[in-house]
């Protein structure tokens, strides 16, 4: 294999094989092909991009760089779900639950957080004595009982995608729509499931700024899913406010709760139903309409509840806190945010209210940051809302004091007032499936 | 500074200042910044290409990051040359003692040959004795005292350009006309004459394979030049027949000194002619006509090829093997290349003669090679000459015996023959001032 040659093939213009494509990546990894050559590779991709073939073959071989866990006992109900990222995104902890209620099984690996969008591993650590690394055993095991267990990326998962991202994310190849979407379809398909849902969020709190952008990345990753024999569909939904109110670890975990209990978050819930729903038709084979049927009633009857406890605590969890969420520690300062004008809100700055959120505690702007579970923002008003000046926008909590004067100007500049009421946007831009 | 950021910002399209500029170049021959993130930058240029600001600021920064030769004491006299290679191109040994021989201050650095392309330096080391290694004392004061002196790139020169140049040759980052014109400027600037002609060759033989993209790169280093305070032309030539019969080192000498002698090689005389012309007419403020006259003279007078002596004798050659050419050293083997039809040549493919004259030993692949001085071609009959079937084309020198038949058959191959006549394409395609 001459590797300037492949290098000179895509900055060409021209399509790799499949042996083209499994030497360099194998090279790569194995540390025959230095770094410089993989990110002149990946430059000339992010410019001339990939065919369906070369995306199909690059995910392949990611996949299969490491160990690819076997779901297939569980037959067609294996189900599992990705988000693109967001701010107060807490999904994961309904949604799971929810399937599982209905007879899924979900066996779910989660990111942590980095910059400003969160990860479930952060949210469910903050629960006390979760435990998010399991062995693959313990791990099926739970799966098998309960219907739902949620861990940790295994290391010994798509070591090639490690690899390549940590490359890309000092090389400028970040957002690279088929980079993107193989880096995350390898991570699913050695995950196992048979039923893959992504959830592909746009908006200023999101990777995606436009929904035109998310429907491109989410047609993509369908194409991967579908050619490996995955059932897979997509849900693409608005990041331009926080998801629900909370944005911080177990601050999302109360509302998480709540939204478990009854209570009324129209966006989190909306998205919940959604992509639950979609889970449960792929996996059962059923129309869309019955198993939003059936995910609404998991939720209204409290199955999904009881669930979520069950769940928490086969990982270690202890459900006193999830029982009298009140017993969750608290920040030791606060600081109430009331609004400098008045009108409605026509506009949040979500990603500059996911950086506030890291500012305060809540996540991390390098992999070796640690995080304050307590951490983070409770808003009062959203996105259409109606403020008077002086009235309360959002509540600020950190450990640090001297972060609040900063934090809370930040946060008023992220919102911008208007006379009009603005049109509302719904929750769901579109089911791709 | 952010080294990912100024990626970004290139790979976006946007331009980088000087201080972007100087410190990722800075930061990179430092080690502070890794190869991968200068190649992904590469890349990213080869696909943005530079302003010219930029093709400024890189050439400087490039220029300024090792020793600049100060040639200050030689006036307006200081005359450099740099050919983009060729097939055959031994233009230096005959230009330099011209341009001396009527005033000039040659003080220049030459390449060694690499691939299909010979170099000068190893040209001139055929000859036995000669030294092309001096320190910058001794060399001056042989450009002073006799007017020219050539010797190998000093590694102190563009230690930058070297680094960058290293990393392109593996990152597919090579053939990119801003990255071309910056490092052989770079080195020019370095180097200190305040005279420069560029020699830009087109054809099969040449890097550049059309005359327009010639011209593109010549215009480009033009550009760099003349914002440097330089002299600066450029001539265009044509390189889809080898320059000259001979090709391979003391092959190529003993044709210069035929030329010298005032041999019919018209060509390879236009060639010189021009360059020097261009040096003499800069270096002296005269017109290129007059220049031409005074450079015709000392070819036609001996006043070149005594200069020519003067300069080999002066950095230690031996100029009986120069008085009596027979004398350089054979091959053990040759073989007298045979036509298989018969015909006008319409065409001779000149990047894979210079690849047979490396297979025979005349050049090297990987920069580690050794050269053999007398291998290589001596032509017979170049494009436009009729060639009867059994007649011979050339002879081939070599000192393995099994690298003949491989090189017969690859020789015969490069050579389309015709019915008709084809159009003379005239040596010098243009002339850039």
């Amino acid at each position: 294999m001459n590797t300037e040659r492949i290098i000179r093939k895509k900055r060409d213009g021209n399509s790799l094989s499949f042996d083209e494509i499994r030497d360099f990546i194998g090279g790569f990894v194995s540390g025959k092909i230095p770094d410089y050559q993989m990110s002149a590779l990946l430059m000339a991709i992010y410019f001339n991009g990939m065919t369906d073939a070369e995306l199909f073959d690059f995910t392949t071989v990611m996949a299969n760089s490491g160990d690819v866990l076997d779901l297939t006992a569980f037959g067609n109900l294996s189900v599992d779900k990705h988000s693109t990222g967001g701010v107060g995104d807490k999904t994961t902890l309904v949604i799971a639950p929810i399937a599982a209620a209905v007879g899924c099984k979900v066996a779910k690996m989660s990111g942590r957080g980095l910059g400003f969008t969160g990860g479930t591993v952060d949210k469910l650590v903050s629960i006390p004595g979760y435990r998010v690394t399991l062995d693959n055993r313990e791990f099926l095991s739970i799966v098998n009982r309960i219907g739902v267990s949620v861990v940790g990326q295994s290391d010994s998962l798509t070591p090639a995608d490690k690899k390549i991202y940590a490359l890309r994310d000092v090389t400028a190849t970040v957002d690279c729509l088929p980079l993107i979407a193989s880096s995350i379809m390898s991570k699913k398909i050695a995950a196992g499931a048979k039923n893959i849902v992504l959830n592909v969020k746009y908006g200023s709190g999101a990777f995606m700024k436009t929904p035109e952008s998310a429907v491109e990345l989410a047609e993509l990753m369908l194409k991967i899913g579908k050619k490996f024999g995955k059932n897979t569909a997509a849900v693409i939904s608005d990041m331009n406010t926080p998801l629900g109110f909370a944005v911080g670890n177990s601050l999302e975990v109360v509302e998480a709760v709540k939204l478990l209990h009854g209570a009324n978050i129209p966006d989190f819930y909306r998205e919940c139903i959604t992509i639950s729903a979609l889970m449960v038709s792929q996996a059962k084979n059923i129309s869309l309409s019955d198993a939003e049927s059936l995910c609404e009633n998991a939720l209204k009857t409290g199955v999904a509840y009881a669930k979520f406890k069950e769940w928490i605590a086969a990982q270690g969890g202890d459900i006193s806190y999830i029982e009298n969420t009140d017993s969750f520690p608290k920040c030791k300062y606060s600081l109430e945010v009331l609004s400098d004008g008045c009108g409605y809100i026509a506009e949040m700055n979500t990603e500059i209210i996911g950086n506030v959120s890291c500012i305060l505690g809540a996540g991390r702007n390098t992999a070796d940051e640690t995080v304050e579970f307590a951490s983070g923002i409770v808003f009062n008003k959203k996105t259409g809302d109606y403020i008077e000046k002086g009235e309360c926008l959002c509540r600020l909590y950190t450990q640090k004091s001297n972060l609040l004067a900063e934090s809370e100007s930040l946060i008023l500049n992220a919102i911008t007032l208007s006379d009009t009421k603005p049109k509302k946007t719904p929750q769901i831009y579109k089911i791709i499936v």
